[in-house]
């Protein structure tokens, strides 16, 4: 990814919302990443203690936590996400650091953002911010999550496009606004990414059966697993239970032959191997998975044992499995 | 609850696992409650580090913690759950402590233990168990989640009568074993509990909607509810962003008119209102909560404003907003 957006010329600003990891943080280091993009304050606070000084928090500015963005100000450069002229007054009033602020735009997903045919509420939230002494306004920023339920991938490159052509023409007027764009399915399948200025993608980093099932990715390219140990083998049924719940994985599913909570791996000395065939995880409650399989595999399988978990949605399940209290 | 169980004669082993809390467990002391129930390994140790000094851990004995029980089983009075002959043989083995066992018993619901038909693999299990020195059988124990499933309360009943009527001939080659049964479905609709020695209910301590769309409870009853800051206001669509995901409420939803993640409450001084007519969370990803309501609730909500979501299932919702690390 970050070859793609040096190719491109574009900023690369990952969202580490995924990882949540201060050593996964650091393999960017190594790419000369120095930006980077968060989904909360709690976590902006913690990457800023270790030592990263450009972050921005992707999620539409909470007015609860103005006195936390102006600590996080002072010490780095923070840019906050904005969609409406009232959370522009407020913070023009209450911020006293600088602070960079992107306008969300919805391009069609529906989830926060200024619609981007409201040129006149853009307008205005610019003008507001004229007055604002703390408030700089940095340019155009959408998730176009609508890529999340295209039905191909040719679907999901025309979604970009669009999208970022509806960037563009709001660009025409403010033409030192940059252009940010960042969810995985685009930014994994379309080569040409030079029509942005920054990519903002996350969940690449492990990919997961979500992204596998919308081409982003090969099966092989997923990079994170749970290991789940075997409490249970019912040949009657041809099921196994795992150590392995909602708790652990998250309730995301995929229809897919009917809900689909994970695909399962076995542990190799270096890795795991090609997922197990005919075999998945069908069900999840609080702490119990049940994987469906078939009568040879079943026969291999022992209590105690560790069967690995793709999991359908990587954010999530590492989410879950995350001290929150620290960045490891 | 308590009082239920008092009235049946029956002992009282609530779940902690819905509110992983030392305060709300104290609640419990209260009603002369001294033996729990809890879903793993770690609950048990925090729970019993507390205090609470005889713990089930009802979920299929886990081989890779061995270990651990053997730490526990020298503080307090421990049981765990068996199905199989395997385990049994390794657990008796291995571990150094006395510990209780319960067998479970699969009465329909097609998760984990062993099939209430198999008499033959729960002769084994307990022939099994006789040469253990420090394993005891203590009884007949299931979770008879396919309450879940049912349609109607009716329903509850008729599956908890059948579920108890199987545990019941199982115990007639085995009069001193108990009957433990557990899910707040029919904890909660089943007005006569006496037929069984043992009840671990645990979703009741805070109910949620999916408990009120089985009729387990009332709305006023759910006495649990997420507080999540408005960041986004949409009136096109009649739409409000909250900053509250699926890593706060967990993708649990129910199928009622469309996907239903949470109903909407405002907060009072003493607690939280009824739901608000025509308003509910229709969509959740990682941080963003999308709450699709009327013209008229719309114009009352401000940024910053805070919103009460009633969880569609509490368990995964409070174990999302527990910091793992400590009860608290």
């Amino acid at each position: 990814m970050a070859k793609k957006a040096s190719s491109s010329g574009t900023i690369f600003r990952p969202h580490f919302k995924t990882h949540q990891s201060l050593k996964v943080g650091n393999w960017f280091k190594d790419h000369s990443i120095d930006a980077i993009t968060v989904s909360s304050l709690s976590m902006a606070q913690q990457f800023a203690e270790t030592g990263w000084q450009d972050i921005t928090i992707a999620f539409p500015a909470n007015l609860r936590e103005i006195e936390g963005y102006n600590r996080l100000s002072k010490e780095i450069n923070l840019n906050l996400l904005v969609d409406s002229v009232e959370v522009i007054d407020r913070l023009s009033a209450d911020l006293n650091a600088d602070t960079g602020f992107f306008i969300e735009i919805d391009t069609g997903y529906g989830r926060s953002g200024v619609h981007f045919g409201d040129e006149d509420r853009i307008k205005s939230i610019i003008a507001a911010s004229l007055h604002a002494k703390n408030l700089k306004f940095i340019g155009f920023l959408t998730h176009s999550g609508d890529t999340y339920s295209a039905k191909n991938t040719e679907e999901i490159e025309m979604i970009y496009h669009r999208s970022v052509s509806e960037l563009q023409k709001l660009r025409n007027n403010y033409p030192q606004a940059l252009i940010s764009v960042g969810d995985t399915p685009a930014c994994s399948i379309v080569d040409d990414l030079s029509e942005v200025d920054e990519l903002r993608p996350g969940n690449f980093v492990y990919y997961d059966l979500m992204q596998y099932k919308l081409g982003s990715c090969g099966l092989d390219d997923i990079a994170v697993s749970v290991a789940c140990p075997v409490t249970g083998i019912y040949p009657d049924r041809n099921e196994i239970v795992i150590y392995g719940g909602a708790v652990h994985l998250s309730k995301e599913s995929l229809d897919s032959d009917g809900k689909l909570f994970g695909l399962i791996v076995k542990y190799t000395d270096d890795g795991w191997t090609e997922h197990i065939h005919d075999t998945r995880l069908i069900s999840l409650s609080q702490e119990h998975g049940i994987i469906r399989t078939n009568t040879n595999f079943l026969k291999t399988v022992k209590h105690g044992d560790l069967l690995g978990v793709l999991p359908v949605h990587s954010c999530l399940t590492v989410n879950l499995l995350t001290d929150q209290s620290i960045i490891f």
